[in-house]
């Protein structure tokens, strides 16, 4: 089978689809004939070097695809539609996947919509909710709002929640499909000061919750943005992670949970436990489309370079998908 | 009556007993004759000028004593002897106290022993329970094991979850008394890398929970002393609070939990709660002698200059009292 590798820790020109054997599924796994799986930023610091977690030398954690072997005891079918994570092997034509952590795709999303779910909105759920204990109507500032998981967090927040939604992002495009989706203060960050409009729209008083991808750019403007006792969720380090002088002393006196998370380190056992208590809550509303997948562009799995090129260009709105069966 | 002021910013040598009028206590307030009040560091960084919390000039925030007033509902009557949190004016012959933050004090127990039981122990519950959420034979690591809350933390831990118990302290003296406590491995930090000793102790996965004193100065070794998903509370600078560098990446890559906390900004109602639960929680032990307060050393109201001088030279095992009435 066709599979995309990197060839030495470095740019997207690193990438190379090649041929392997196909993988085996142990038990309790699916082997899925893979129709798209999506790109993410796990996939460039990996094909970077940076990361380290995954054994598979095929890149990708995330697909929609089609049961073609079951091996174990399992809900789920040869034919069966099914999307989820994977332990890498994303980017290939046939991947396994732990039974346990694979969801069926509701009937009106196609293989592409289905791909761009599960990285993004487990993500998203996990830090609203597992994590970050968003409650009815708190105010909850999501930066990148217009990335794959702002768009997924947007739309949990809102709908599950009925939450105040106040997000960043950097283009007025951007900020007006965030409002689209359910947003209620929208920030461009590039022209406003993102914590004068918070302190404004909050009375003064700062969010509950903060979804933070951005890191150490953003440090003390959070810091000023968050209210007293609330939960702060570090999920991304797009503004770098290396912060200078900084004072432990406002985390104390303003009683600040910060948890910092990655989902692709997390063990079998939380992915599919968060899969289960995903799917059980949030199936309805995607069946209903009153959460949907966001897609910005759609590549052919030969173009690989150029999908991992356009994600780190920050232009897009959701996510970024290869299409790996025609 | 008599209170201690502070006269200005500054040193041991700017506390001042002065006569003031007595406190009135308001809706649901007690008014208590104090015997014995708690130096603790909160009242040091006031006297310093550094906190700007609490608008009674009066210092000191727990105490014990007899009700002589109740204000509107309550379960207390004149006569009962009590110990709290107080909002300031701890130092003095008279303070109010919220009724629903008032104890009764074990009849096992002196005023000097029970004025060394509410900021210690409420602190101790609140990090390793209600913040650290601690479980039943977890391992926990307890900087400054010898101070006030570390010696409470360390019997609540042991007693009511069975914990492991890992303590840091600076000399061989202090530990000898964590061990008595109950604590399980004991690091002379003066002596030892503490990093090293916890990984061996751990089997090299790290502790469940830090209960963190010191801040700055053991950043890095509490991050690599700390298991993957560990929670982490700080709760103290005594190290300092000013990092001069840190990575982000190590708290989202362990997916750690790091939670800042005092307890005297908290609200009332939160004091009142956290009171309630612990004092139905630890009561029973207190009762029954296995709990117990650690006094170090009783200073007289009119010599509180030299309290402070006590444990700012950090020498104490366990708390510092004022006796305010023979």
């Amino acid at each position: 089978m066709k599979g995309v590798i990197v060839k030495k820790a470095g740019g997207p020109n690193q990438l190379e689809l090649v041929d392997l054997p196909n993988p085996q599924p142990g038990e309790g796994e699916l082997l899925i004939r893979v129709h798209a799986a999506a790109v993410n930023r796990t996939d460039i610091l990996t094909r970077e070097g940076k990361m380290g977690y995954l054994t598979n030398p095929i890149l990708g954690i995330e697909i929609a695809g089609t049961v073609v072997q079951v091996n174990g005891e399992s809900s789920f079918s040869i034919g069966d539609r099914v999307m989820g994570l994977v332990n890498g092997g994303g980017y290939g034509e046939y991947v396994v996947m732990p039974a346990n952590r694979a969801m069926k795709i509701p009937k009106s999303l196609s293989f592409e919509e289905a791909a761009a779910i599960p990285e993004v909105f487990l993500t998203a759920y996990q830090t609203l909710f597992w994590i970050g204990k968003l409650q009815k109507q708190e105010t909850v500032l999501i930066h990148a709002g217009a990335s794959g998981v702002g768009t997924a967090a947007i739309q949990l927040a809102k709908k599950l929640c009925d939450a105040k939604i106040i997000v960043t992002a950097g283009s007025k495009r951007k900020l007006a499909f965030c409002q689209e989706l359910g947003a209620d203060v929208l920030i461009n960050y590039k022209e406003q000061s993102f914590v004068e409009e918070i302190l404004k729209a909050t009375n003064g008083r700062g969010v509950d919750l903060i979804l933070d991808f951005i890191g150490a750019d953003y440090w003390e403007k959070n810091l000023a943005s968050i209210k007293v006792e609330g939960r702060w969720v570090l999920i991304g380090i797009l503004g770098g992670s290396e912060l200078e002088k900084i004072d432990l002393f406002t985390l104390m006196s303003k009683c600040i949970q910060l948890t910092g998370t990655l989902l692709t380190p997390r063990s079998d056992e939380y992915k599919a436990l968060l899969t289960h208590d995903f799917a059980e809550i949030v199936t309805p509303y995607l069946e209903r489309g009153e959460i949907r997948p966001i897609i910005d562009t759609t590549f052919s799995i030969e173009t690989v370079g150029k999908a991992h090129t356009h994600m780190e260009e920050n232009q897009n709105i959701g996510k970024i998908i290869l299409k790996v069966k025609e």
